[in-house]
């Protein structure tokens, strides 16, 4: 029997596994339904303490059947970093940061890509394409080279250059496109057949979201096979929190937790909120203000690919979502990076949410919460010029450039 | 009795343990010395297995006494990647990468920063000042962050504007000397009565040599209690190949390993290559051309602090240094990029070396090589114009451009 097929998170529908195509008829989501009663037969915490601390030490639930169609550049196991200082100063119980901005290419990206990219060379795919704000483009990138496969990268213009330019070093065939993520998707729709590519964006594929999963799976295992009470996620086209509710699903069906789903909170930037309007109309898919205001980050998706599944995840776990002015997004960038943390916007965001969410007396004095740092600071840098900056000769120079 | 003292490496004087002041009155460096026999009571291979994946897991080799100033942001248990398509194509065993950018601050000087902020706060230290060419200031910021002491940087003001940038994002007093590392080492030398700076520089203090020892240790953990047979390492104040040498010989002294040491491959970029040049010398220590006409990279350091151990380091172990010209280096980019990986001049120079000595017949055939990618391709971004891309409103427009 297989190990895995897929499910319609809708009309629950199944289907024999395929690595592509992820609509169902009925216009839900399919995603990947493992035979959780056959994997735990060998599939136990302890043969998994014994494992090396990748995110494919978790392969028994990610849906990649070949060993040797891998594509791993080291990939997951990020550190989780304990805030002591903040604990004390919040009325919070705990408060941890998952710094996945030490992933191989800098973001939370590259795992979704480890497992996209390994399903495409399973599948012998030579050519794949990706609209993207950037850090998934640059995941892209980088797999498919170290896969020999032909990455096609379609990235709004206005997006961090160095993120784009990342994926020039990496060897994708980059284009800027003058619109958003979804004009950029239309793009590779429109010529995906004439092409030969396969569509990798978010939910077109099966890969992501399970790669994604390993985020949960990871965070519960570093807590000792618990969740945190909360977890502050920066959402853009959803499938981070899907992920990690799957990574729920999962590790209850195998028995290896218990208690409640942690509440997920989405943050977004103010100007591109449509999970914070959405939930606000009762569920309604609400439409964002023209010209999305949003400043150009992983966050900004107007239109996420499956926005009812995103909304039912965050009702069903008691969670929220928030939306932050991009002042308090970059407040929190300088707030992070005193404490020595690389925080992208996405990842300050969390940050800020959590700020919001205190001062709002959301969060409870029982809480452990759980922030996300999807990326590098780094990979968002404009080069502001350092011309502000002392040049000095000797420490005479220091000393006048100082009193 | 203490669990370590320090000796020195060139007369074998030994002293208790301090922190600070690494130079002996013979002149040789201070190294932290460990009772090996005391430790091997309780650190085994098997106690080590059940730890968490950072480099704190060598505790016991490291000179840091109070487990709650230990100063973390989730350094080491870097990925170490095998290069099996290259193993094919070159005329060696093996061949693999240590991802050592996917360090906290995208460099290994993570490592060194990590044990040396720790021991500044075991003591009670307010202020550190570093010269730089860069990742070790931004090391030392972020951790000095951390742990809340101040930092004052001091780099040369050629250096990588991003690394400078990071430096002031993670807090740092950021200073740019019109000059090389070794003139703003002697500011600080100047400068820290009067102000109460600790210098942290290169074999300064005790802390960043056993931080970058854990190179070492994790690379023989992670090829099952072997080290390979070459190691190539992007050289510049010397610090990590001492490191990595110093952990040879504990690790020998526990009996965790045995056969011959590692060759130790340093190298360089040419117009800055002191140790190719001195060894070539018969060990004497060679001036570097006037201006050092080499880019400014973690490898431009013409005056290594203690350039005899160094020399003697590469010889005892059989080992050699290579000089790489720029335009190898920047080859080298490329093609580490083209397969998804993110190399810094410095990792790349290491790719360049592995190239030249194939080509020269120095490597075996039976030889397993390591390489190390001491940092992120993203910090030494140029930001180099984006306008050659192509922007596209559609898919129409791709196929205009494409053909
Ligand atoms: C850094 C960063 N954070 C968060 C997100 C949003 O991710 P998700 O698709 O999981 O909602 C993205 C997506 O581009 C991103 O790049
Ligand atoms: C990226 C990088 N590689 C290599 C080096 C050289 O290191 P070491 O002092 O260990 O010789 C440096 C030092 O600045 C560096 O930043």
């Amino acid at each position: 029997m297989n190990r895995f097929r897929l499910v319609c998170s809708r009309c629950s529908l199944t289907l024999p596994f395929r690595y592509n195509e992820m609509k169902c008829a009925c216009g839900g989501t399919l995603l990947v339904d493992y035979d959780v009663e056959q994997i735990a037969r060998t599939f136990t915490k302890e043969a998994l303490a014994a494992r090396y601390p990748t995110m494919w030490r978790y392969k028994d639930l990610l849906p990649v059947n070949e060993p040797d169609c891998i594509v791993s550049l080291g990939e997951g196991w990020t550190p989780l970093l304990r805030m002591r200082e903040w604990e004390r100063k919040l009325p919070i119980r705990q408060l941890w940061i998952k710094r996945e901005e030490q992933n191989p290419t800098g973001s939370f990206k590259s795992r979704g890509f480890s497992v996209a990219v390994s399903l495409l060379k399973e599948a012998g795919v030579t050519q794949a394409a990706v609209p993207s704000n950037g850090n998934a483009a640059g995941a892209l990138a980088a797999y498919a080279g170290r896969a020999g496969i032909k990455a096609y990268a379609f990235i709004p213009s206005d997006c961090p250059p160095l993120i784009v330019q990342e994926c020039v070093q990496y060897g994708a065939r980059t284009f800027l496109v003058d619109g958003f993520i979804h004009d950029a998707a239309a793009i590779i729709e429109a010529g995906k057949e004439e092409q030969g590519w396969v569509n990798v964006g978010t939910l077109k594929e099966a890969g992501r979201v399970e790669g994604k999963k390993t985020m949960g799976l990871e965070l519960a295992e570093q807590l000792g096979w618990k969740f945190p009470d909360v977890i502050i996620y920066p959402t853009g086209g959803g499938s981070g929190i899907i992920g990690m509710w799957k990574a729920y699903i999962e590790l209850k069906a195998l028995g290896w937790i218990d208690g409640p789903m942690p509440r997920f909170v989405c943050v977004q930037e103010a100007g591109c909120q449509p999970i914070v309007d959405s939930l606000a109309a009762g569920g309604q898919a609400a439409a964002q203000p023209a010209g999305v205001p949003a400043s150009p980050t992983g966050m900004r998706v107007p239109n996420p690919p499956d926005l009812e599944l995103i909304l039912s995840i965050v009702e069903q776990s008691g969670g929220t979502a928030i939306a932050l002015s991009r002042s308090e997004i970059a407040s929190a960038v300088e707030t992070l990076g005193a404490q020595g943390i690389s925080a992208s916007p996405e990842g300050a965001a969390t940050w800020a949410g959590l700020l919001a969410s205190c001062e709002s007396g959301w969060l409870r004095p029982t809480d452990s919460v759980v922030l996300f740092n999807t990326s590098h600071a780094l990979k968002y840098s404009k080069l502001a010029s350092l011309a502000q900056l002392p040049t000095i000769r000797n420490y005479r120079d220091f000393c006048n450039y100082w009193k």
